[in-house]
């Protein structure tokens, strides 16, 4: 399996996160790629490479232009409001609720983060911008891999992408590596394709910029939108729009669920895809469903991930994973890695 | 001039607000009203009293059930979710951007409270329910003293309450005791009523109250939303929708605006009331528009609000003033008393 990965992931390192009316530190940390990688080396486990660079309008085929502008600007617009930011994470503090416009970007850059963001948990940092666009690269190079005709590959990149709407950041995540890797399959000719989502949030990102569309199919593991975030997207009725309907499915389970009940969603999930008849699958891989996961509330183990491998690999279709969350950051590596190769052991 | 005080106004006191990526102290603190009631009494200008309690239904006529309902028990839900959160405030940090849900309640209260603002500088306290529920007393009180045919009234509280809407909160503001008094007018018997913002933001909240109305008449005058707090409304191009078109008009002025500039757009936005042809003036009071406002940018001097008293008396309507922001805190009692001696002088 090719591994395409992020070497510029860790000039992207929050400070800070809002968490309940405080600051906490990040656990969005550069840590989590190196110990998948480190583990990846151990096991010697496929080949690891750099991506070839990406091109802008690769990423416009999924973000907004208005958004992809004020990304590349952020952070001299946020240390152009004082200098004394440099030393800072750019975080919003308000936003265009109800009733509130979106169609004019106003002059003031905090009042533009707000408007493209949908959480305070989410830092701008010096690096962000440039570890974005070069995880992006790892994922559209790993789809250009299964359309030369591999049967799967890897993009180990942080941060993730899965929450990133066409135009909004937010859980960790700025552009949506698994979104720009589907449409990147689309236009190279895959004519159907699947993201499957087994990260414990649900990839709201990914599901609104697909969401009208019945060439991609999203479905999403997921724990409950009642109590888990990102909280307003993720529930069972979310079946698509216009064209769409029925090519988005999402199966929330409740806090504490165990790997026998996840695996009967994640088989709900594949007999779905199934029926869809696609022809490349995209796995939005968290590793935050784990047990030990410090901000999460399923209960996989270390081994389960080998199944979880092993019944993705029966899907028969050629699979792009890409890397979202997982923030239990000594178990992450091994438990990523126990995937991929539960996935080529079949 | 009747004054309804809201003597219980200093049981809501923000400890913090977000401000570009950090916490800060609260600028909006109990002192402000304290100040302007030690200078009405040291004038000895008005009587001071207290507001009969408020029913219910009198608040829902513009507030949605739902919203009251979260702020009714928001800080009973803030400290279930960990008892050491009571001595913390209640500070939002993610929100339904577009394409999210905003139909489902979440069960989380953190997503609740996203669902309900617009921004993580309004802190909700110990006492924030208390306080706003009394200022809202305060504003109806000082309506049903023009229906019965006062000549003006002035409702003394805070938190303000022109940010917010019929179903959030921000800027400070909780309940829109302006709006409630408005329509508290137009429920007593008044045809037409006229809400006049000349606090230094806009008041999104009125505005999105009345946008859809042709008997409730919005004016504002206020910083320019491009560089300005609440950013994304209260651009001129804004007249109202569906049956309300033409009864909206926003007057955005530009940082830096000296005392001539602004009363032109005072005398605009009075010429616009008269056309309108109102039985009742509403004013949301904001002293924030003074040349030491330490979050705002206009230009206006302690004397100039004599003047403009004087230019409200000159409209010729019954006025209930409803205090709003301003947060010069020394100042902020002599310009206050000095735009209600205005309008009583002449
Ligand atoms: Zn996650
Ligand atoms: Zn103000």
């Amino acid at each position: 399996m090719r591994i395409f990965y992020n070497d510029r992931h860790a000039v992207h390192h929050g400070r800070h996160e809002m968490f309940r009316g405080a600051l906490v530190p990040c656990f969005e940390v550069p840590a989590r790629a190196d110990l998948v990688l480190q583990e990846l080396r151990a096991r010697r486990f496929g080949s690891i490479e750099a991506p070839p660079p990406i091109a802008d309008a690769v990423i416009e085929r999924v973000h907004a232009p208005r958004y992809l502008q004020f990304l590349a600007t952020a952070r001299d617009d946020w240390i152009a409001l004082d200098p004394a930011n440099a030393e800072r994470d750019a975080l919003p503090s308000y936003w265009p609720i109800r009733t509130f416009r979106t169609d004019v970007l106003p002059a003031s850059f905090p009042a533009r983060m707000g408007l493209f963001s949908f959480d305070a948990g989410s830092p701008i940092t010096a690096g962000t911008w440039e570890a974005a666009r070069h995880g992006a690269a790892c994922a559209v190079a790993g789809a250009q891999r299964l359309l030369a005709g591999d049967r799967s590959a890897f993009a180990l990149t942080r941060p993730p992408g899965h929450h990133a709407g066409s135009d909004f950041f937010g859980g960790y995540c700025f552009l949506n590596n698994a979104a720009i890797a589907a449409q990147a399959l689309r236009d190279g000719g895959a004519a159907r394709v699947v993201v499957l989502d087994i990260d414990y949030h649900h990839g709201n990102g990914t599901q609104a910029i697909f969401y009208e569309r019945a060439d991609v199919f999203f479905a999403s593991v997921h724990g409950d939108p009642h109590t888990e975030y990102p909280y307003y997207p993720g529930y069972a009725d979310e079946r698509g729009a216009g064209t769409g309907v029925g090519a988005n499915l999402n199966l929330p389970l409740p806090r504490g669920t165990d790997f026998a009940r996840w695996r009967e969603a994640l088989q709900e999930a594949l007999r779905a895809i199934r029926g869809f008849g696609a022809d490349a699958l995209v796995v939005s891989l968290g590793l935050d469903t784990f047990e030990g996961d410090p901000i999460s509330g399923f209960r996989l183990r270390g081994d389960d991930y080998l199944r979880v491998g092993e019944d993705l690999a029966a899907a028969g279709l050629p699979t792009l994973f890409v890397f979202e969350g997982g923030y239990a950051v000594a178990e992450v590596g091994v438990n990523t890695v126990n995937l991929l190769q539960g996935f080529t052991s079949t």
